[in-house]
């Protein structure tokens, strides 16, 4: 094997063998290939693309290049879910707590907001105590007696997408679905969860822009699950306006809990019983999504749901009191009321625009690395279709300092488009992808 | 300016600016952009390609890295010649002296063998004590005070070329027209002469196999010499069959100083009056072709240009004597003819496959910094259009062992092709091409 020819291969446009993927993640995972070949070849890689094949052996070789924790051999069925991210989305916070409520486990590892979206460990270290980095038996242990583990990214798994992913960041070769496919999915089968659900966002505050794109990453993930043999499923949700009404880590860690109580706002409570309903069909503990539904719902009634994730919640060391009184979780010192300038029914609510706000006032990371503030976000007074009057609430600003909340304002207003005529709604669950 | 925008825009297929070209050769130079994120650009570039803009902006960026000889301050007019490379190519050794001794003064940097294709430098060092590694001082005074120096490539001119070129060879981005033509103009601008004529070689032996990628080679050259104010044109040449009858260092050498008495091989004789006279009627010592061919006959004739060679081989240290007494040029200690294994037409010389065993017999080099033996290589007894006997002489290999000898010759006669039927000659000149 050598590095040129197998860059010279796929600069010409060439598939590369089984063999020539694998020698190439181990070497470089084992420091024997520097970053400029590998630079140039995911360029390469960036430019021809991957057939089915090279991106499955390129996930798998990723997969093996550290731990893997083989969650099924644990417990079986056990599911997992991941969202490629957006703004306002708490959904994992609680979908996961709804399933494993309703009878089937989850293990779950989830990693840190950047730029606009936000990261659901962020929101889960919003409350006090928590610990999120887990070790392996601890996520054995608490997976195994509570049915339901929510643990940070571990940097022993596929160690091989850590450095690939540090190195596309800083070379303009981020933006392609073989890399950003292989790169989701490699952590997924290191986990080695029986059933995936992936929520593929898709809109202005999602990495995929278009419907076109979002289907084809997810399609590209779920024959990758198809042929490394976890059963995927994809649902492509829009990501246009942020889900929910908070935005910001605590914010929405109460949202979630809200959802787990039945008294969430419908947009986001609606998707996550979807979702929950999903997984238990792919697993067979309902027979159609009917029938799933009405478990969701019964376990969301009963409080088996809130409990699962106080339960939880205490097993990693967090205060389990917040389910119940969720003014325990850390408040912004400032809030202030922007109130609406117009009277009419909103038309749109920047998503992206909404995260890079909520950035600002220190719920985000500008870069990996940096801190945030747990505290600060937002809370949407209403959403797209919305009729409100002008004067009326409109977005609450959680802050640190006054001038910051002053000075979001006009960037704030920016996010919102009017219009005199009723808007017509749209559905989240855009499309549903099975293999 | 920020390297991942650059890099993402010309991934994109955008052109850059000017200032983002020099502020990229600038900062890469200065060692604050790394290795990997130029690797991932030049890839980029290889996919999108440059216009002529972006190409002379690259060119004058790397030309400006480092020294500049500014040549045609010492004299003027002052010529340089360049070749792309090939087989048996000892022209530069002849056109140089040949020039000169006709009223033109010639500056010569020249380069290295890799691989089958040979060095000038390395045919000049087969002279006894001939220094190729000149100061820029001693560079300007053998110029001026012989109307001619050939130095070795002095790091110093157009370092950003030396690094580009390290890191492409090791990321699979050498067979760029852009960075190619770039490479090579950016050392031709940093010597400074007035004119430049272009040697672009064709076919198997030469790294542009087909007349389509050296014209465009040629174009992209001359148009980078047009708008950086160097009068250059290109000669585009035939390298399907090695050059002349030598092959190796000391041979072509020899070969060379034959040429300038006179009493060389046809089709490198006319190829080097042929680019001898287009030089001169660059820089008006010649009105026309044809008058400026019988002024390098006079030439040859006279014992003038192989005089220019002696002197210039007595100013950089060398054994002049050699001129007429070419047995002073080392000699390798075995010589063994390879005779016609069957009567017919030789149909073709294979010049790749005939460096490559040049190389094997130590004349040149597998990689950079390779040790060379000045003394082996082969002498071809018949060129393509010959028609020769069975156990007539057809190459004469000297070696260093009677094993290497022995070894390569069955490589050899997988060399040729025979016809039972004449073969038409073919130009040796393909086209030119001028500004």
């Amino acid at each position: 094997m050598h590095i040129v020819e197998i860059i010279r291969k796929k600069r010409d446009g060439a598939p590369l063998d089984t063999d020539e993927i694998t020698w190439l993640i181990d070497e470089y995972t084992h420091g024997n290939i520097p970053d400029y070949q590998i630079a140039a070849w995911l360029m390469a890689v960036y430019w021809r693309g991957m057939d089915a094949r090279e991106i499955s052996d390129l996930t798998q070789a990723m997969t093996r290049s550290g731990v893997q924790l083989h969650a099924q051999d644990i417990i079986f069925p056990v599911v997992d879910k991941h969202s490629t991210g957006g703004v306002g989305d708490k959904v994992t916070l609680a979908v996961a707590p709804l399933v494993a409520a309703s009878g089937v486990a989850v293990g779950k590892m989830t990693g840190r907001g950047l730029g606009h979206t936000g990261g659901t460990v962020d929101k889960l270290e919003s409350i006090h105590g928590l610990r999120s980095e887990l070790t392996q038996n601890e996520f054995r242990q608490i997976l195994q007696q509570h049915q339901l583990v929510l643990s940070g990214q571990s940097s022993e798994l596929a160690p091989a997408d850590g450095k690939l992913y540090t190195l596309r960041d800083v070379t303009g070769t981020i933006e392609s679905i073989p890399l950003i496919a292989s790169s989701i999915m490699s952590k997924k089968l290191a986990i080695g969860a029986s059933h995936l659900l992936l929520d593929v966002k898709c809109g202005n505050g999602a990495f995929m822009k278009t419907a076109d794109q979002a289907r084809l990453l997810a399609q590209t993930m779920v024959e990758i699950g198809r042929s490394a043999g976890l059963h995927t499923v994809a649902a492509i949700t829009s990501m246009e306006q942020p889900l929910g009404h908070a935005i910001g880590n605590a914010l929405e860690m109460k949202e979630a809990i809200a959802i787990l109580h039945g008294t969430a706002p419908d947009d986001v409570a609606t998707l996550c019983y979807h979702e929950a309903a999903e997984l238990l069909v792919m697993t067979s503990k309902a027979p159609d999504e009917h029938t799933a539904t009405q478990l969701v719902q019964r376990t969301v009634r009963s409080g088996a749901a809130v409990e699962k994730l106080a339960a939880v919640i205490a097993a990693q060391g967090g205060n389990a009191d917040l389910i119940t009184h969720p003014e325990c979780l850390p408040v912004a010192p400032i809030r202030q009321m922007l109130h609406a300038p117009q009277s009419g029914y909103i038309a749109a609510i920047n998503a992206e625009q909404i995260g890079l706000t909520s950035m600002y006032l220190g719920a985000g990371r500008q870069k990996k690395g940096d801190a945030i503030d747990h505290r600060t976000g937002l809370m949407l007074q209403a959403k797209v279709g919305d009729y409100v009057q002008a004067g009326d609430p409109l977005v609450e600003i959680h802050a640190r300092t006054a001038d910051e909340a002053q000075n979001i304002q006009s960037m704030l207003l920016n996010c919102y488009r009017w219009s005199t005529e009723p808007i017509p709604t749209q559905d989240l669950i855009l499309d549903i992808i099975r293999p």
